[in-house]
């Protein structure tokens, strides 16, 4: 079965397409600076066991010849790797907001459409994205099951008394103001191979798993289950990220207003794009940041102080949360390959039985792997994430699913 | 010596009168609703050993007026226990914002008071009332020495990683935005009590001090000072409070005013007056909350539930910050009184070598006390708060030293 993965953006399209159940990347790519004259096509694919890389600049005006761009790349027959669209068995669409309607991955019929659309105050920058993705997907690949998976999906096991705000109900019950959390893929994806990794059933398993790429997030996993996240509403609080500033007192926002002048669109601005890494240490992109830290830029320092301290208080609330934690679990670029990031996150938690072995963690770049020292009660696992993999596991089980079902009817 | 310590709010003025150094109250009192036909004076005093209570109501039209009325109570032959103003060596008075000027208390003079008033943009609530109540003290008390007691000094020894925000560092620089935090003489007093109670000088502490009232904020104590505390910039963020959210998703105000037209001050109110256990569960006073509860009321359960959740992942989160704790600190109003938030809290901190016992924990009620199980390794304090008490011990001890030097000199 091939199922093709979908990933756009508000301009961009990232895209995958999986030879299942075999788990084989058959090709990928990118479409970037889609509704510019200088858009970046880069498309990679299978030739002779090996991935070839072909790229080019030319205009892309929308979604829809992006991904026309995308179905004529991988049907080519020099770049291709099928001759026809209709060899696509299924298109799983990463869909940033299911709300409170989807707490799993979904077969795409009208009303599922319509639900998404519902939910874009919500997700004002992702979902009319998404949806427009999957829009020109069901054109292009008309023949193709459309499925939906939902990066807030796995969070939906959240109870109450996490997922709601201390504001008046009527917000939650009018407004769907609550916590709905994010990167669910990722962290889903990475408990089930932590749980594989310590020999268990995920359901027996509890986890803190560290998502730390541009964007980031720790979720408190209980019995293979999201329990909190440190996303929220939006994917705004919680940890500092690369340009997003996490967790903030609120009413900094009225002071920025009100004694400050500034407009609500450019405070929100700010604190999304400016913030975090960026605004604290100069750099959005904590490889810079690790560099000049490492030349004495005192910002520089403080924006990994600040970045690893807020990481170690969100491991320690989400100990007291699961009482009992088999694993912590660091994924996402940084995660998979900042050895100190890792070793300063964990610094000073001996006595919660957490210690990482400087050597083994050293080792660990981008492999799975466990890092703690043979004294740690609690096991430290990194552990690359694959959202896109995790995305083609659902869509091909709900694919099967559904057939299965039909045959039975 | 005698000591007045004054609490001016911005309709309000406290006032408790003490012998020091015997720690003996000769008066307290409040007036309430300044500005107002229908003020409301509360004046008790000493005689013959007991606290006697005298009520009345009358208008009080601003803030001289009611310090006045405090000055004439205070020398009456009948209701008195003093028979000249000039007899009061000095007023303490509690100041709720010192930025980053005041690390520690001091005398008032021209400069502090200038200073006080360019901080009101930081506290626009607190600091003008805070600011005439000193004009009114310096008149009515001419002969006694001014000292200004800071809500954010003791807070001023966390560490810059803790206390700044992943915004661009101008806001620091050249307006201000940083954690300051609040109640600061009640984490400090019963931090010294309860080193006193441990047997060990405070400088040797790690403790988590949860000052639990009608506002609410948790500090992490180690070796006896401040190095990270609940509330931030302004005292809204943490913890769930009587009538503020505490921590929240900022995106939540943005979506307020953009898709649900709200003004900035309409939210501002909202999230700080008709939120907490006021907006979830339809009281702000915790004691009705419990009553409602145990009545099987959903939204007061849900409040509960929300309201130690919170406070249980900052316990985790300061463990993590502190490595070693020595006890956790119950005090305030619900910290000091209420046996089932104390054991939801702590409700499975087993790993963390913090447990309750029952029987010790349901009979302490606002005395100090230990309430820890044998097995557990960290210690589980109550200790009484009294911030009264602890401003006119610094006042004290800031006029004798003033004193010293003058001799000295």
């Amino acid at each position: 079965m091939k199922i093709l993965v979908i990933n756009t953006g508000s301009s961009s399209i990232k895209y995958q397409l999986f030879e299942m159940p075999e788990r084989k990347v058959l090709a990928k790519g990118l479409v970037e600076r889609i509704g510019h004259d200088d858009s970046q096509v880069t498309h990679q694919y299978r030739q002779e066991g090996e991935l070839e890389k072909h790229t080019r600049t030319m205009p892309v005006k929308d979604h829809r010849e992006g991904l026309q761009i995308v179905s004529t790349l991988l049907t080519s027959p020099e770049l291709g790797v099928i001759h026809d669209p209709s060899e696509v068995d299924a298109v799983g669409h990463r869909v940033v907001h299911g709300g409170e309607h989807f707490s799993a991955t979904t077969l795409i019929g009208d009303e599922v459409l319509e639900t998404i659309r519902r939910l874009i105050p919500l997700a004002p920058l992702h979902n009319p994205a998404n949806l427009r993705g999957i829009e020109v997907a069901m054109e292009i690949f008309s023949s193709a099951k459309q499925v939906a998976v939902f990066d807030t999906a796995f969070h939906q096991t959240i109870p109450e008394e996490a997922f709601r705000y201390a504001i008046p109900g009527s917000f939650y019950r009018e407004h769907g103001v609550r916590v709905y959390g994010f990167h669910g893929t990722s962290h889903l994806y990475v408990a089930k191979r932590a749980a594989e990794f310590l020999g268990k059933d995920v359901e027996d398993v509890n986890l803190i798993t560290l998502h730390l790429g541009n964007g980031a997030s720790v979720t408190a996993v209980k019995n293979g289950q999201s329990v909190d996240t440190s996303m929220g509403f939006s994917p705004l609080p919680g940890l500092m990220m690369g340009t997003r500033c996490g967790d903030i007192d609120p009413s900094i926002i009225f002071y920025m207003n009100r004694a400050l002048g500034m407009g609500m669109d450019e405070i929100d601005d700010l604190l999304n794009k400016k913030s975090g890494l960026l605004g604290v240490g100069g750099n959005n992109d904590l490889r810079d940041i690790l560099k000049r830290a490492e030349g004495g830029d005192k910002n520089a320092r403080l924006a990994l102080g600040m970045y690893t301290y807020r990481i170690k208080k969100y491991i320690g609330a989400y100990v007291a949360v699961l009482n009992r934690v088999d694993a912590l679990v660091f994924t996402a670029g940084v995660g998979e390959n900042s050895p100190l990031i890792r070793r300063m996150a964990c610094e000073g938690l001996e006595h919660m039985g957490i210690r990482v072995n400087e050597e083994r963690n050293r080792r660990a770049i981008g492999v799975m792997t466990e890092i703690q020292a043979a004294e740690s009660h609690v096991r430290i696992l990194v552990i690359p994430t694959d959202e896109e993999l995790e995305i083609a596991l659902q869509t091909g089980r709900i694919v099967a699913r559904a057939s299965r079902e039909k045959v039975e009817k």
